[in-house]
């Protein structure tokens, strides 16, 4: 049964793949799994229908039979669970693919998320200059604890992983700011995955989407 | 093998389990695992030695025998998954119930911890009064957003599963701020929590720490 993600008619990052439809897209490109997708309008976000789907009225979701499921987390180890390709075998080696999951989306993604949720909500406050400074040393900080063990390794933890999925659709958001070039292993680490097939086939089909919307 | 974890040698918020380490140990707890605590001075987190094992410099981690992992989200369900009790056997239950610690750690929980964070980090700063507002009001967003599909249910989907734990945990953070009070039914629905046996001994054992940290 090909399952079925919603994503934004109409992103509002203009097709940069920043949408969390993306990370789905990615993973079910890395293994394989053909999928289809629904567009959905902001209003229809916030109806009654998609509500049913996605409590918090946000996408991506992901239908599969029976199956409905929200969070990009949950759809992203729903699908590396059930195909091989995002988890390595080994119980230990997948306790900590999983692990590295969680370390994007909790301890690396929420300043990344405050940044960029002030300078588009806090941008016309009086207040917004004189927090900047506060925000990005929280993630310079951040990017620091994750630069420095990381050293000259390819990915996280051995071989590519769902974490690493995860990490480098994380680390996407800064890009340019000059935060995520300070370190050089991390912007290597980011083009890697960038470089991926799976990637660029996602990364294309999220941009054809932005842009039939622009006709 | 008894698994070992770490948490805060002196708690910083005095023994009422908001620490992170509480989740583990009720998970540990809910499934009948034992397990022993290693406590962490403030400076000892920052070490090398822990930096070895949790390279953002936090609590908890979790090891056993050769695995070793940090990040709440990803030991506790690690716990769910070799052990039965906190996760639903049936595969799309399964699925649903680990959507739900995703969106407790990354939709529901980030505007509560921005919100402590703030009270915390920029107390003193002049923005502080005129912003509480604005971090109050996402919070709310969010309760209301569970409140209104929860209606009378005791958990989450069904039976009470991981994701209730996390949830529940992530619920605790604003009591007696007067949002949490806005909701019965989620106000409810974290007593409901709180009267399980396994949390009662987590909390307990958690508070001990902070007693006898008292002298």
């Amino acid at each position: 049964m090909t399952p079925i993600i919603t994503a934004f008619a109409r992103s509002p990052d203009r097709g940069q793949g920043l949408a969390r439809d993306m990370r789905v897209r990615w993973a079910l490109e890395e293994v394989g799994q053909a999928y289809d997708t629904r567009l959905l309008s902001f209003d229809e976000m916030k109806q009654p229908a998609h509500l049913a789907l996605h409590p918090f009225g946000q996408i991506p979701t992901y239908q599969e039979g029976d199956l409905a499921l929200f969070e990009s987390g949950a759809i992203l180890l729903h699908v590396a669970q059930r195909h091989p390709g995002l988890l390595p075998e080994e119980a230990n080696a997948r306790a900590r693919a999983i692990m590295w999951i969680f370390a994007s989306l909790n301890t690396v993604e929420p300043p990344i998320a405050e940044w960029e949720q002030a300078a588009y909500l806090e941008r016309d406050r009086p207040w917004h200059q004189a927090r900047l400074p506060l925000l990005e040393k929280r993630i310079r900080d951040r990017l620091e604890q994750l630069s420095r063990p990381f050293g000259e390794a390819d990915w996280l933890d051995g071989t590519f992983s769902a974490g690493d999925l995860l990490m480098v659709s994380v680390l996407r958001r800064p890009e340019g700011s000059g935060m995520l070039e300070t370190f050089p292993n991390l912007r290597a680490y980011v083009a890697r995955g960038k470089a991926r097939p799976a990637y660029r086939r996602a990364f294309e089909a999220q941009r054809a989407v932005f842009t039939a919307s622009q006709g």
